[in-house]
């Protein structure tokens, strides 16, 4: 067996590849960097990292991140209380909140139903959303999970859901990004540009 | 200003952009990755760059990553003391090794030439490796620089350095990689790989 370098060199390249999309090499190339000033940044990441673990958890309303029982969002007076999006992870609420497009409540899944990966409704966090709407003064829903197979399926479960109940369900619309190139989007996203096209006059 | 979630979050993703090749949105997905199951990998992560920091540091003969002074390389007694490879990064040790073809000695420069990064020869190990070669049994140098602008000069400068001393100096061969197809090959390999064939008859 060649010798691959020392123990905790080893131990720290192993300890970031568990990392998702971080494979052995990589984890090879960011030690490699930190070792260059581990001082510098190491004590920093370190850190961090524990901090995260030890503070951060979900919000018990929305389920997105926090570091008090009940987050900044759930917290706020000014928000609507009355419009719920519901998104699949804690960072999408980040994502929309930077859009600035969006001031009401949020309710994070914490997954899309993928039956072939053996997540069902009870998996991720439907039922918790169905009671939140019981008790609730909420009047409207936003589906924003992401625009795909799984996405689309967990957004149309939802909905069927609230159907007989007196709240106006909607799913965020899809068609051709800011900025985009009809030319080089795909025919799916095209073809839903045009067929979910808005009237202006 | 949009909520972008609490600071020990935003903290950890500054803290994870510090590492090269990683942006925002990257640190932001490993964290949320991290964050299905912190109690999991967290630690595990943490602990192993700290002691990565307390007790990795340079071999005092090659400067390769070592846990003790001296490295079991350079410890090793069945090892080759007169051939001495001479390599940009500490990692290019290992990579050499995996190969299994070599059996000598190592001297890490810690990077190659630049003049335009302000990197001369006082800024690499270049004093040490004469040093060395000074100072032990060296009869053979091989230049394992990598093969491009900066790592071809850094090893055309060491040679010129150890031109009038009675040692052999050679270059790692370039040329087509194991597995490779001529078709796809660039221009500059494939032309080194012609003027460099090796005779076999």
């Amino acid at each position: 067996m060649a010798y691959q370098g020392p123990k905790r060199f080893l131990d720290a390249v192993r300890a970031l590849s568990l990392l998702p999309g971080i494979g052995e090499k990589t984890a090879q190339r960011l030690i490699f960097s930190l070792m260059k000033n581990p001082k510098d940044k190491i004590p920093i990441i370190s850190q961090s990292l524990t901090d995260l673990m030890h503070h951060v958890r979900p919000c018990t309303i929305c389920f997105g991140y926090s570091e008090e029982p009940v987050c900044p969002v759930c917290l706020d007076e000014r928000r609507h209380k009355h419009v719920l999006c519901v998104v699949q992870d804690p960072t999408d609420i980040f994502a929309i909140e930077k859009s600035a497009q969006f001031h009401g409540m949020y309710h994070v899944l914490g997954g899309v139903l993928a039956p072939l990966d053996g997540i069902g409704p009870d998996q991720i966090r439907i039922r918790e959303l169905l009671a939140r709407i019981q008790g609730g003064p909420i009047s409207e829903v936003i589906l924003a999970t992401n625009p795909n197979v799984e996405g689309d399926a967990t957004a149309l479960f939802i909905s069927q859901k609230l159907e007989r109940q007196d709240i106006k369900v909607s799913r965020i619309a899809q068609g051709i990004p800011a900025g985009g190139s009809l030319e080089y989007i795909d025919q799916h996203t095209l073809g839903r540009a045009i067929a979910d096209r808005r009237v202006w006059v």
